[in-house]
């Protein structure tokens, strides 16, 4: 017996990397554009000196920028340092019980690393060939159910009916719907937050507002459960939203006009992208995301193609995981990085 | 049976007020000086537009110039946002055995909402009539130890050599010694890092570094503690410091003659501050920190003195536990705050 004995054990998640050369970063779905110009004047304009000030512990200005912009009321929705960190705060408060909690498969890879270090029993169902969610699969006993939708690294969007068949069928468990890039496409479950309450419908300012940087995610529930998820944030930490972070995202929100044309303009690129990935014979389904998760041609490796685009300056993202070890994730950069990185694939596949 | 069933319940932290209007604000121990112009400088400096990148999750800059600033290595460095955020870390880490972890019944209140939260078995020890800890209940077999040195909210520091005495008797648990306030008394047990590899060493930038609003904490330990508190945090929030958090942060460890100053400027104004409220009649223990936990006279009632001060727009903080309901908790303003409060204090016990 000694000290270690007490020592929780986990295998953590792996972020992709930040590689800190110049380099083409199509690998974590950072947005390719600055945030927005009303971000760059907060912070420009920002009394420095009132950091010896702890920050608003309500983070006020945050949560009713959000209500106001999503028509919700400001105690029906939770801020947090990224959305991982409103997540985890989700598993903790609603994951209690000793059921499992169930999500798929395939998905964002950061759910079983939750529910490992806060002991939470967990199942995970196939996702179909296609990659799409079967509903029936979420109708057995559980626990809690997890669903990012659009999926990642699918980048599928289910539709909101596949969406609220799920919820409705699992009023007895707390419905978590993960939407960090639903502002690419999908329709939101927002719609159905006053119908059920058993819904929490999470959001990150890292792709569709290029915060990444700053931290700050969300999400939207009935003021019962945004109650509870206090109650378990003040038990881990008062204070999560520093003053600049509160502020950015403030300033973020109420700039709808910069926040529109940035999303259009990495969906036109990425349709763009679509097209001359189809062109090089990759298969992959219509992304609703900043991202394309495509599968190369016949007689290519995915991993040897990621491999080969590292060398040239250009990271996407492989995972070696089951049913997907084949895929490659494509971030959707700007049209100059995504000529560069096609230019590149059809270099290192002549080559091939 | 319902979702309700699978929630998790507890009895959160309250945090001290943050008054929005103007007021002498000594209740949340805050630096009543701005940030190191070394910060601010940085802050306006700062690339705002890479606010679209994740943040360096190694945090490097910040940790390499605390290895740096205290000798140690960066291996042996962990940071968080607050040192709530750290704190709240371990204890996820390093308290997931079955036995008690102990702490004084008097300390950082947040200490048992941790281990409630986390579901962690805890006993506390009676402090002394003196308020100090009684090392020998330390012995007892235990889980792990938490030890705030100095003490809140009562202001004293214990000897490195009682510290030593319990790390040593517990070399199979991990002992906390959470450091929020030791720039301002008392001695480091940072000199036993090397000694002790069941020690973790716990700091913040809210209080000596006047970064509360940034949210900055780290703590130092062996590599092989910080090793198993990374592999907890990556498997809650990779991302937990925000871009602008690691360069100030880094910035604030880098200009030790400001912090210096800061730090005795606070000392000589809390060793004004306590002869005026020794000259009042108020009794308390020589204070190690930037706060003097004081009992007013007799006939005097805290909770009423409390009250009081509050009309007249000072904000100290009052404690409704057992043992200290008769104490006030009174942070270090400038000399010119203390000056108003004292004066203030004189007119209210004058009207008594």
């Amino acid at each position: 017996m000694g000290f270690r004995d007490n020592i929780r054990r986990v295998v953590p998640y792996t972020p992709g990397e930040q590689p800190k050369e110049r380099v083409i970063k199509l690998n974590t779905n950072e947005c390719p554009y600055p945030p927005s110009p009303e971000v760059i004047k907060a912070m420009k304009e920002l009394d420095w000196e009132r950091l010896r000030l702890y920050p608003d512990p309500l983070m006020a200005d945050f949560t009713e920028s959000l209500a106001e912009y999503y028509g919700v009321k400001p105690s029906q929705v939770f801020g947090g340092t990224g959305s991982d960190d409103v997540l985890s705060m989700c598993f903790l408060t609603f994951f209690a019980g000793d059921k499992p909690v169930l999500f798929p498969d395939i998905t964002y890879s950061f759910y079983d690393v939750w529910a490992n270090v806060y002991r939470i029993p967990y199942e995970t169902k196939k996702l179909d060939e296609n990659f799409r969610i079967v509903p029936s699969d979420y109708y057995a006993e559980n626990g809690g159910i997890v669903l990012a939708n659009p999926n990642a690294p699918t980048g599928i969007g289910e539709s909101l009916s596949v969406i609220e068949d799920i919820i409705d069928h699992n009023r007895d468990s707390v419905v978590i719907v993960d939407e960090a890039y639903i502002d690419f496409g999908a329709e939101s479950a927002l719609a159905l937050i006053d119908k059920y309450e058993n819904l929490i419908v999470v959001r990150t300012m890292s792709k569709s507002r290029a915060l990444a940087g700053m931290r700050l995610g969300y999400c939207f529930g009935s003021e019962d459960l945004i109650k509870y998820l206090n109650d378990v944030k003040y038990s881990v930490n008062s204070y999560t939203l520093s003053i600049p972070a509160i502020a950015a995202g403030a300033a973020a929100i109420k700039d709808k006009e910069y926040f529109e044309e940035t999303v259009s303009r990495i969906k036109k690129t990425r349709e763009w992208t679509a097209k001359k990935l189809e062109d090089l014979g990759f298969s992959f389904f219509r992304s609703d995301t900043n991202f394309i998760f495509a599968k190369p041609p016949v007689g290519f490796l995915a991993v040897s193609i990621f491999d080969e685009l590292k060398k040239h300056g250009i990271y996407v993202r492989h995972f070696g995981k089951e049913r997907i070890s084949d895929h490659l994730r494509i971030t959707i950069g700007t049209d100059e990085e995504m000529e560069t990185f096609i230019d590149t694939l059809k270099v290192i596949m002549e080559g091939n």
